[in-house]
């Protein structure tokens, strides 16, 4: 598999994994992520480690819009060599909450991954919006 | 240089940045950033493009300290290969700002590299904590 292949694969997976967010499928979105996984949530605690931490994480998070979720891709760049890749964006959430409030907020996202057996795998992700120093709250209204 | 080489090179790095930090060097924080690099930070805007950008953000941050800055960093994990590189840790950021309040809090950091001239780079940088779903408000009271 050359840059180029690699490159289209990992944006593959990226595109398939915000189709499963728009049809909460968790175990799609599960499919790819390796099971020693770190990752670093929008939400508390600082870290989930290993694959099953995160998907209690995604059922919770599916479970807590009363529709579909909407998630929009910007600016992804990919950086691949050899079996390693990591790739970051800005990614747009929106939907209706369970509870009724609606959610419109862009997030920063980093995905690191490795390949293995000609399969890429996350790793580790990153996932965050960051918080205003004066109020202390997490700023939900920025735009790109 | 081999992998485990390579390795060690990137954990000196980071732990050249820590130090960078706790003397408020900036220049010394920035030398292996590259001028291309995009920068998710613990605060807003969404993003910094750019090392110049990074730059401002952080004699902004030094200067926002009234003294030294502690930084200690734990579970320190690198993936590399080839000219490629990232790593993930939790990082404690402690000390008295100069408007008076003591920080102590820890933050998640992802940091991705490249080599170009048997030089490592950082290309993309991402810092956060989470925040709270119930008050919106920055989780800046959590402990790895």
């Amino acid at each position: 598999m050359n840059q180029t292949d690699s490159e289209e694969a990992i944006k593959t997976l990226i595109e398939s994994r915000a189709q499963a967010v728009r049809d909460k499928d968790v175990e799609r979105l599960m499919a790819q992520v390796d099971p020693s996984a770190i990752s670093f949530d929008v939400v508390g605690p600082l870290r989930f480690a290993g694959a099953d931490a995160a998907r209690r994480r995604a059922q919770e998070w599916f479970a807590s819009f009363a529709g579909p979720i909407e998630i929009e891709i910007r600016d992804l760049h990919i950086e691949v060599a050899a079996n390693i890749g990591y790739c970051h964006s800005l990614t747009r959430i929106g939907g209706t909450l369970a509870v009724g409030m609606k959610v419109d907020m862009w997030v920063r996202s980093t995905v690191c991954l490795v390949k293995r057996d000609e399969q890429w795998a996350i790793v580790h992700q990153h996932t965050s919006v960051p918080f205003e120093v004066k109020t202390g709250r997490a700023a939900l209204d920025l735009k790109p």
